[in-house]
């Protein structure tokens, strides 16, 4: 019931040109903070399938702060909101000691790349994702 | 009451290590689309303090189908769903002949970047958003 | 003998906080470039195996004068500079009626991605070159 | 007379559909190299007007070897090559352990961003730039 904390790398050419970091890149925050939660730890720790394929159904984000480029990272926390049989939720935030600068959620579905279609979670991949389950 | 239409161009780049459009760079097609409407057309037609300043309070995003890089732009439709005395949403579908690859919606909130605060929308851009309102 | 053309959309957040177009930008519109000369345009006239695999090996750049984000495209003109067996070079510039932005050079090295190695040019794809070469 | 050292954190979304990181984002590591040498670590000690404003004239870069996304950062050595009145140029290599990804050079010019035009160094930044020079 542990959160995953990301330490996110901001880029200096993440800024735009109202000198803020664009509205996007959150994005790509929340995107290498899946990929450590989901290819390097799971791929260390159990559940090795989630990282041979999974898509963004949908995302939601809010925007709460403007973050400007600096040299130290933000960090990104990342839990699960929901697990069904084809489907799972992600909740984000993105903060610093400052207070936080954007809260998200995603719906991911598992996806067999091979066959090009939806997959089922599998056993592994259920118990995986319960150890950051937060309701 | 007509919908904006902007064509956008894919990049290569664009593609991820799936070689499908990544779910990141859809944003930046609607963020395109919004420059387009707001920054190029609205300039002309008399809305030009809509470029000076708006930010993303939200997005929501609801990805269709894959979208794979080709040299043809896809369509991005964009209108206006509400208009409030400090904000307003847009709705956008991302498409081609073949179908909807997105269906998206922004909350966005007009700025005055040199008092560095949220400020109210002026007759004249109620005016233009009208244009595009839709409910 | 011709120059191959491309029209190269800029995006807004091509710029970066200093109100200008990225450096690094620059690059992505020579690649845009060259996938239309190389994959859209190569495959259409006789040249597909191009769009198999080309690696680049080097480029060189040179910035001529800044440039910042507008509707209007820019134009990148493309030719070849040089032929050899298993490598060959490029010449580009982006400009406008207004004048050139900058100049570059990249050595592209054909590549077979089923054995990951260099491979030599086959006769269609010189062939095709040499319809853009200039010296 | 020391090489500046730079961890660049690769992102997945770095790799294009060869699933190779892209030649340009190599531009982008060297940027965040650049940035912490000029920008981070200038600043604080003695160089702070290097932040205000350089502007890249040139790029030349060499890839050696494919780079793949994985979690641990690429180091990115800077040194300075050549210093003259009004610009100078830089030498990096993007390397780690199993060897160099990629050489290159950049000339880079102090820029006057109020006065919009190129300026000479100061003694200060002259100074800054020689606890890096290699000849």
């Amino acid at each position: 019931m542990a959160r995953h904390v990301y330490q996110a790398t901001l880029r200096w050419s993440d800024m735009d040109a109202y000198r803020h970091v664009n509205n996007v890149q959150y994005l790509r925050y929340l995107e290498e903070a899946r990929v450590d939660m989901m290819f390097t730890l799971g791929q260390r720790e159990g559940a090795k399938t989630l990282a041979e394929g999974v898509v963004i159904a949908r995302h939601e984000i809010d925007y709460r702060r403007p973050l400007v480029w600096r040299p130290e990272p933000v960090r990104v926390e990342t839990w699960v909101t929901e697990i069904k049989a084809a489907r799972f939720q992600l909740g984000y935030e993105v903060l610093d000691d400052d207070g936080v600068y954007a809260r998200a959620t995603s719906v991911l579905v598992p996806y067999d790349l091979t066959e090009t279609r939806p997959r089922r979670l599998n056993a592994e991949e259920r118990a995986y994702l319960e150890r950051f389950l937060e309701s």
